[in-house]
C-alpha cells in the first residue's frame, strides 16, 4: 500500500486472474526480447546494443499496460464477468500486438539511424501483391491506431466498469476522482488514435496522421493538471477539519 | 467472491497447484499466439490480421477451458490425489491440443476466407502415404472428438468427483445444484463429441459427424434453462422465510 | 491439507522460491510438449498422436518430480540456505534434462513401434567420429544414470536436510516415519541407478545395466510396504488412548 | 524467515511486482538452456554434456541476481515508484543480457577446452566489416563491463533507497548495518567493473582489464569481513543486557 498511498486496495491476495495476467505478460515481454534476438556470434552483441532502443520502447510499452493492469486490479478488486471479459480481450490484444509493436519501434529506430528501412516494406517472393509501399504505409497507420483503440479501449472500459460500481466498491470521494483520471487518461489516449485515423482518411496522408500522436503529451499533461488540482482540493478539505479541532 | 456470489469459494490462498496449472496456460496460449507468427516485415502483419478470427478461436477455447479449471479449484478447493491426477491428465491434453487446435480453426476460417486448404492436407515431400484427402479428414474426425472427450471428459470427471466428496465441502442444496449444471454441462460436450464419433463410424461421413456439433448450442441452452430455473427456486424458497420475519 | 491429512503442512504462502520453482517446471514442461511438435498440416497431428506416448512417459517423469518437489516445500517449509542451493542444482538438472529425457522416451517407443532408430545415433555431417553406435549407447547408459543419480540425489539431500532438521522442524513421530519413507524411496532410487553404473563398468554391456532398471518397481514397492507398516502402527497407537478414555 | 533470522521481512504476502519479475527471471532461464540445444540425436546430448559448465556459469549468474532481487524485495518490502522503475531496468538487463552473457561463458569455456574460438568473432557472409577481432574483443570488454554496472547498479540503487527510507522502514542498528553491507557488496562490483573500462580505456588491452575482476573475490572478502565483524559486535551488545539482568 506505500506505492500507492491515497487510494485503499480492494484486490486481496492475488487472484488466479491476476497471476495468470503476469504469466502473459511476463512469457510476452521475455518472448519478445529473448527469442528474436539470435546471440551467437559477438557481432549479434553488436547489432543487439545498436537496436536496443527499439526493444527499450516495445519494452516500456508493454510494461506502462502492464502497470496500469496491474493498478486497477489492485485498486479495484473487480472480477465480475465483464472484468474478466475485458481482462480476456485485454491479453489477447498483448499477445497480438507485441511483435507488430517491435516492428514499428524498429522501423522508427531505422528512420532515426538512417538504415534503409525498405525491406520492412517488401513481400516474401511467391507472393504478387499490387500495393505500392505508399498504400502499405497506409494500412499500417490504421492498424497502429486500431491497435492504441484497442488496448486502452479496453482499460478505459475497465475503469468504466469501476465509476459504475462506485457504490459497491465504497469509493471515497478522493478515489473516486482519482478513477475518473485513470479513465479520462485512457480516453485522451483513444480519443487521439480515432482523430488519427479520421485525419487519415480524410487526407489520405499517413504522415498527417501520425503527426496527430504528437497532440498526446499535451492532451495527458492537462488531463493530469486538471484532476491533481481536484484532488488536491480534496485533500486539502479533508485534512481541515482535523486541523480545526 | 463478488466473481460468484451464489458459492462459497473453499480454495482459500491461491495453491502451487493452480499456480503451476496457470503457468502451463499462460505458456501454452502465449507460444500459440506469438510464436506462430514471425512479423518481420508489414507484410507480415497484413497476414496476421487476416488470420485472427482463426487466433481468435483457438484462444477463446483455451480461455474457456482455464475459466473452468479455475473456477472449479475455486469452488471446492480440492487437492486430493484423484483431482491431482485428472488435472495433470487435463493439462498434458491442454498442451498437445494447443497446435491441432489452431490448425482446425485455421482450416476452418480459410474454408470461410476461400482460400484454398489442400496444403493443410499434403505430406511432407520425403513421405508417401496411400491415403486420401477424405481419409485423411474422417481421421481428423476421430481425432478432434476424442480430444473433446478427452478435455471435457476430464472436467466432467473432476466434478463427478466434488459430487461425491459433496458432505465433506459441505455444500449447500444451491451449491449442489450449482455443480451439478456444471456436470451435466460437461456431459453434454462429452456426450455430443461421442455422437459424432458414432455418426462418422457408421456413415463414414465426415461432413455428417461435423454437423453434430451444431446441436451443441441447443443441448447447452436446454441444460442452462433446467438448472437455472431449479437454482432460482432454491433462492426463493431460501430468502422466503426471512422476508416473512 | 486434505490432500496430505497425515502431515501437518510447515510451508504457509506459497513463497517466492516455490513460485520460481513452478515457472521454471511449467516452462520446461510447456516447452517440451508444445514447441518440438510443428503442427502445420494434418500429417503433423498424425505424427503427433503416433509419438505421444513418448511425450507422455516424459510428462509423467517431469510431473513426478514436480510433485515431491512440491510436497517437500509444502511439508517442510524449509528455506534454509542448504535447501536454496540444493534446489537450485535441482532447476537446472529439471532443465537440462528435459530434452535428453524426451530423446529416450521417443527411442524408447521407436523401438516399441520397430521405427528404425539408428537416426538418433547418427553425427552431424561435417563432424568425424570414431566411435561406434555401440559406444554411444555405452555412454547415453553413464549419462542416463548419472542424471538419475543427479535429480534423486537432491530429492535425497533435501529430505537428509529435513531429518537433521527435525527439531527445530518439531517433526511428530508419524512425520518423522514418512520422511524417513520418502527419504528411503529417493534412496532405492539412486541405489538403482548407481548399480546399474557399475554394472555397466564391469560388464560393458550397456543391455545388462538397462536390466537393472527392471528392479525399480520391487525396490519401491518393497520401501513402500514396510513404512506402511510402520505408519499404521504408530496411527493405531496414536487413537488408541482416545478411545480408552 | 527461517531464511534470514536477523533480518525482519517487510514484504507480506508476495507482491504482484515480485510474481511479475519472478516469472521474467524464469523464462529467461529456462529458455537460455532449453531453446538452446536443440537435442535431435544421442550427439546433441555430447555436446550438450561438454558445454555444461558454460551453462552452469550463465545459470549461477542469473540465479545470483534473482537471489539478490529476491532478498531485497523479501526484506524491505519496497513498493514505491523508485523501486519499480528501478526494477523495471533491472529486468530489461536481465532479460536483454542473458544471451549475451552464455555466448561469454561458452568463449572462456572453450578457452579452457582449447576448442578454437574465432568462429565466434566471425560476421555474417553478407556484411563487411573492417574491425580486427582485436578490435572486437576491445569493444566485447566495454560491453561486458558496462553490461556488470547495470545490472548491479540497479540493485545498489534499490539498496540505496532503502537506506534513504531507513526510517519510514524502522530498520534497527542490525538491520541497518545488513543493508549497508549489501550496498558495498554491490559498490565494490560496480567500481571493478569501472575500473576495468577505464584500464581498458588507457591501455587499449583487453586482456589486462579482464584481469581487474580478479580483484572481485579480495573485494567482496574484505567488504564481507568487515561487516560480518560488525554485525557481530551489534548482536554480542544486543544480547548482553539481557544476561546479566
Amino acid at each position: 500500500p506505500t506505492a500507492d498511498p491515497d487510494f485503499r486496495w480492494r484486490g486481496g491476495e492475488v487472484s488466479r486472474v491476476e497471476a495468470f495476467s503476469d504469466g502473459i505478460f511476463a512469457i510476452t515481454v521475455t518472448l519478445l526480447i529473448v527469442s528474436t534476438a539470435s546471440i551467437e556470434r559477438f557481432y549479434d552483441v553488436w547489432i543487439l546494443v545498436r537496436d536496443l532502443p527499439a526493444f527499450l520502447l516495445s519494452f516500456a510499452f508493454l510494461m506502462y499496460a502492464w502497470f496500469e493492469h496491474h493498478r486497477f486490479f489492485r485498486r479495484y478488486g473487480l472480477q465480475d464477468g465483464l472484468t474478466l471479459l475485458i481482462n480476456t480481450m485485454f491479453l489477447f490484444l498483448i499477445m497480438i500486438l507485441a511483435y507488430p509493436l517491435k516492428l514499428l519501434t524498429t522501423f522508427l529506430w531505422y528512420l532515426i539511424l538512417g538504415i534503409p528501412s525498405n525491406q520492412l516494406f517488401s513481400t516474401p517472393p511467391d507472393v504478387v501483391l499490387n500495393i505500392t509501399e505508399f498504400m502499405q504505409r497506409t494500412y499500417m497507420m490504421y492498424f497502429y491506431s486500431a491497435a492504441v483503440v484497442g488496448v486502452f479501449g479496453c482499460l478505459l472500459f475497465m475503469h468504466l466498469n469501476a465509476l459504475w460500481k462506485k457504490q459497491q466498491l465504497e469509493l471515497d470521494e478522493l478515489e473516486l476522482v482519482m478513477t475518473q483520471k485513470s479513465y479520462f487518461h485512457h480516453l485522451a489516449t483513444v480519443t487521439i488514435a480515432v482523430i488519427s485515423m479520421l485525419v487519415l482518411w480524410l487526407t489520405k496522408l499517413p504522415g498527417w496522421s501520425g503527426v496527430v500522436y504528437f497532440m498526446m503529451p499535451l492532451a495527458h499533461f492537462l488531463t493530469g493538471l486538471y484532476f491533481e488540482f481536484k484532488m488536491n482540493r480534496i485533500k486539502a478539505t479533508a485534512t481541515e477539519p482535523q486541523n480545526n479541532q
